[in-house]
């Protein structure tokens, strides 16, 4: 169980920015984000796409911004303090002592369990996590069904644990970058990580990617090295051991059935709010209802910034949400620490502030 | 008379955001600024000394910061959009017209005159005009009583016009830097710009000033070029046309006669919310009161971010000012543009907006 003053769900802009105020603060912060890197969505979505509403930097990319508010945070913020790759799964609080003691009990998917006097919810539209494929009537997790393959997975010359579907058919399901990424990736992999035959899955003739992705994959199918099967899944069969063995497929001429020895879901990333649905928190349309003043949810002591909350007004900004986790960060202070001055020092000014940054 | 969509008083960063909040909005906008160059009390007070918690910028100054502004807002601000030197001295709003269809017109101190259908309010502690010398029974204002000699004022080698001090005996009041930088000024003037004999009047023998100053002036004192005088001025005598002719002085052995030619006040500058005081617009300690989902003010179509506004929550500081000028320009939108959708564009992916900031 690691002690800590604050937890942090989320590590996009707004959760790395609520670590340095609660820094400037005097308040230690852990990071929890299922992502397998910071940034949140600017890294995840739009890593190299241009910004250029960030007060005072007339353009970045989502990655350079991450990267400024990484280094500004870096005082307070090492990685024994980012638990990436998991989620929050739970979140309790002993309620029966007095405000500004109680503590939260923050439990993660990877079993990483911290005691926090205060949580602050930075999680954007929710915990990125791959979209699943729709197949009906299909039971449990079969063991060749597989979701979101990392690019790099299949490129690494150093793999030397052979792919599962190595030298078998690998069905890919999707028609998005991802998809046709994978394809190309699979198509250009050392022999113990490619498939014997590539089938790609999509519901029509037509792909939602990159024009280079579109052409690459279609030059591959004209020469017969991957397969388009179109069709949407009505149904699936399973083995005793619970493999997929075929999809059942609506296709324009009638239902197909289409044998597979895998099948590898591509169909990018989806927010998802999780178990964070069940905390309690006073919701308005998936969204955290907060006060602006200090945005403070509706259980003390949780706080939620950036594009999860809603309040009047709210514009889903990265600029609001630095705000917000300002704000935020100086309203746990005055709870936690209510006999410690309230007065706003000033990063120019203050000698303490100076000291805590490391820059006295 | 200059007909725009919205004047913004105030050049310092709160309202140099607030313009390309504006344009982005698709609404043109006018600054006006008591101050000389933009940047508000950032340049005037603190151009050199490092900021480090605008969100994404791990350090900058007070100058950089502007400039790093001017150029984000460059699409929408150019030198005919900005009047800088005077301050606003008067608003009119003809009330009588419907919301959305009004126009308030604004007039400065220098005689320029807009009508315009929204102002921002973004003075941030007010208009930044020299602080005055208290001279008890000081009747009118006399020739030759000066204020807020500008380093560069005595320091132009192409200067023909004579300073009225020239060969006289000036007295410059203040013990800050201001003070002592236009006494070594002084010293250094050429002839048509210098005094024959200085004075330093001030109220201990002890300066508040950069120790390089500081040395400076001591210097100058041991050689005879430079004669300090202590004492607080309790009254003065006056000439038939008004001209001082001497300052009254409470010194620690009584009262003294300080006769001069010329007194020259370098006290600094301090900030008068002036005016805006009695336009009518509901205030708390000096502060605008607004609205935290539009940052509108008491009278409809104002709106007052930065410094100057106050509201539940309120910490003044530069990216909360960043966070209140967005959503007062939302807001100002949706009341001038009620047909224009409503939805939120991104700079990321919006042809619109980038457009607007000639990106596209």
């Amino acid at each position: 169980m690691i002690h800590t003053d604050a937890v942090v769900i989320g590590a996009g802009p707004a959760g790395l920015f609520q670590v340095f105020q609660l820094g400037l603060l005097g308040l230690q912060a852990h990071v929890v984000d299922a992502l397998p890197e910071p940034g949140g969505q600017c890294v995840a979505l739009y890593p190299d796409k241009p910004i250029y509403d960030i007060p005072g930097v007339p353009a970045c990319t989502g990655r350079s911004l991450t990267a400024q508010l990484l280094e500004q945070a870096a005082p307070f913020l090492d990685a024994s303090r980012m638990h990436l790759g998991q989620q929050v799964a739970q979140l309790e609080v002993a309620d029966a002592v007095p405000l500004g003691q109680h503590r939260f009990t923050v439990h993660t998917t990877q079993g990483e369990t911290f005691s926090a006097r205060a949580v602050f919810v930075a999680a954007g539209a929710g915990a990125f996590v791959p979209r699943e494929l729709a197949l009906p009537g299909l039971q449990g997790r079969p063991a060749n069904l597989h979701h979101h393959l990392n690019h790099q997975n299949v490129q690494h010359d150093d793999a030397t644990t052979p792919a599962p579907w190595a030298g078998q058919h690998l069905t890919v399901a999707g028609g998005g970058d991802e998809a046709l990424q994978a394809v190309l990736s699979l198509l250009e992999a050392p022999a113990n990580q490619a498939p014997a035959r590539i089938s790609l899955l999509h519901r029509r003739d037509q792909f939602q990617a990159e024009p280079a992705l579109d052409t690459a994959v279609r030059n591959a199918m004209q020469q017969g090295r991957v397969q388009l099967v179109l069709g949407v899944p009505q149904g699936v069969q399973q083995a005793d051991d619970g493999r997929l063995l075929s999809i059942e497929l609506a296709q324009a001429n009638g239902p197909h059935t289409h044998p597979t020895d895998h099948l590898l879901v591509q169909l990018g990333l989806s927010p998802k709010l999780g178990p964070l649905a069940d905390w309690g928190l006073p919701m308005a349309r998936k969204q955290v209802s907060v006060d602006p003043a200090t945005f403070a949810s509706g259980v003390p002591g949780v706080y939620a910034v950036g594009d999860i909350n809603t309040y009047p007004g709210k514009k889903r900004l990265l600029l609001c949400a630095f705000h917000e986790a300002t704000l935020a960060a100086h309203a746990a202070a005055a709870l936690l620490n209510p006999e410690a001055p309230q007065h706003l020092l000033y990063t120019t000014t203050s000698p303490l502030l100076l000291q805590r940054l490391g820059r006295a």
